[in-house]
């Protein structure tokens, strides 16, 4: 996403504004002079037409549906990583959120946490992704906030996205019409965004690099809401805890059977390799721009047609289906037909991945 | 506020339930197993009747008019401090922002950032203040988020709030039809929060304690509108930077000059001794729980009379005046008729103090 040439374009058409100051201060958080000379000069100017200024510290939402509100912090170390960087993985998880409710994305507010002497410039290219996330995804920040902390007291930089989209149907994907016979279609590869993060804090080196896979999924889900509608019965993104902590979810809450089967599931072999090599199982690890559906086993294979059909989700497939035989489990089986159980994630596979 | 006695039996009915660990740990954000039990040990509990449990990563506002959005994150240090703590900090700052675009608060966001060895007996402790600060002004958690980062990369807790009111008005309180000969009014003493967290930093002993401020003052947004209308012309809680910093917004803003008179500045005479003692200019001094309002002059009087009739603004009173002598500053006169423009604050006068 980052080598797109439109964003290459707007980036070379806004240049870092030569400033006296490189660095983030105490004083940029003082809600003063400084903090007014970083809004204009950094924020406002980097996230350009994507911005609504209003002039109060509350913005006013125009809807046309019932709102749906999502809130996540992002503290995701290092900042930047193949693939992305911290802005645009608040962006699109917002999103993606958003999305998995029924909801199109319309707003965000963006608050940040910056530790004092964070680099001007780091911060700056931050933003222009923000900036070409939202406009890729045709959504506009209305409203935020800015905290400084001392040296010490935070890493560079956190950011909290709470994302304000519209209800665009009245059907909840949350999993309460599941029934024995469903199939469960993932959108794509697994493990990308976890193991991107991961090559990197571990100097992994690999033939070809991990990309993390962020990326916002509203345009898949309004395409297979238009074309399948209360056929699909769940939607959730699998980040933190990876499929193997959402599946046992919706499992749980819906006491019913999740069997999967492991030669079905998506991986790069790039992905793949990196696991192996650090012992860590791709079930659990987080995702940033796939989205897992339950839809009924008469829709599943044309709604795989219609993901595959598109940019993306060319990698959509099927891996389980929904039964009555283990009520509350997700059972995973191997090619050779042997059965393990897959809990959900216990203790922390991999800290600070968004 | 903290010693209400509804608030203490609350208190005494929550006792923080019995587990197996102490501390936040980083398994505490990894999304599964722990994470959960966070949830619904901890943050389910504490928060009770006034979480709204929706299954989904975002949940739908269900809102009586156009919606309004604002968001802060919260630093403040220490987390306790006279008066208050970041829990109900949170609440009632955020609410205030609502208030001041004229919007009646109903939803907040809560997401956690949650440093590695935290203490769960504090943190339920600031869950229980966030409930208690909730219930009094009728608002309810409507979704949220939890991250922990490792030891050194945080400080203990960061909350970002988002709000989401319903407006109940069309006008705005943007100063925009402010007129010379308006009037400028705050609704009780200033400076009380920053001085609370300053003698707290600087171990100051008065004989008084300086107590923040902190609280909502939407009841008395809604009171003023009901009685006054269109009247009021500009409203906002004057938080970082004082009133000092945010008179000048608006005297910029709307190109027009504010007379202040100094000794009708109404403050503490325990955080007056304070300022003094430090050195600190009052004006610039955070405020987490008064407003100030632009009125037209013919309301004046009764507006601060109706405050004064209620708890919580009986030291409302007139400070200034509209003027068109000095167009885009704001001019302090002292008791012997001297003045000196008031400048927005520059640096940094007290680090994270919301």
């Amino acid at each position: 996403m980052s080598d797109h040439p439109e964003f290459i374009s707007m980036k070379l058409q806004c240049p870092l504004p030569k400033l006296n100051y490189e660095f983030i201060t105490l004083g940029h958080g003082s809600g003063g002079v400084l903090t007014h000379r970083l809004l204009e000069d950094i924020i406002f100017n980097a996230l350009g037409d994507r911005l609504i200024k209003q002039v109060h510290d509350a913005a006013i939402a125009d809807l046309n549906g019932t709102p749906v509100i999502s809130t996540d912090s992002f503290v995701v170390s290092p900042l930047h990583f193949p693939g992305g960087n911290i802005g645009d993985l608040c962006v699109n998880g917002t999103i993606n959120d958003l999305a998995m409710a029924g909801a199109r994305p319309r707003y965000l507010s963006l608050a940040f946490i910056l530790e004092e002497g964070f680099l001007i410039s780091a911060f700056w290219d931050i933003l222009l992704s923000i900036r070409w996330a939202c406009q890729l995804n045709n959504v506009m920040v209305i409203t935020g906030d800015t905290k400084v902390v001392d040296k010490g007291s935070g890493d560079q930089l956190f950011i909290n996205t709470t994302g304000i989209g519209e209800l665009v149907t009245e059907i909840k994907f949350d999993g309460s019409t599941c029934k024995s016979g469903d199939v469960v279609i993932v959108s794509g590869p697994i493990a990308s965004h976890g193991m991107a993060i991961m090559s990197v804090r571990e100097h992994l080196e690999f033939e070809t690099t991990i990309q993390s896979d962020t990326k916002a999924v509203y345009p898949e889900i309004e395409l297979l809401l238009n074309n399948f509608g209360d056929r699909i019965k769940f939607l959730r993104d699998p980040t933190r805890g990876g499929i193997g902590t959402v599946l046992n979810e919706v499992a749980r809450a819906r006491n019913m059977g999740i069997e999967l089967e492991q030669e079905k599931l998506p991986i790069l072999p790039e992905v793949d390799a990196a696991c192996e090599l650090l012992g860590l199982d791709p079930i659990y690890v987080a995702n940033e721009g796939i989205f897992l559906a339950v839809v009924e086993s008469s829709a599943a294979e044309d709604v795989v047609e219609k993901l595959n059909s598109i940019n993306g989700t060319q990698q959509a497939a099927i891996i389980g289906i929904i039964n009555e035989d283990h009520p509350g489990k997700v059972v995973l089986r191997n090619s050779f037909g042997g059965r393990r159980v897959v809990n959900m994630l216990t203790g922390q596979q991999l800290p600070r991945i968004c």
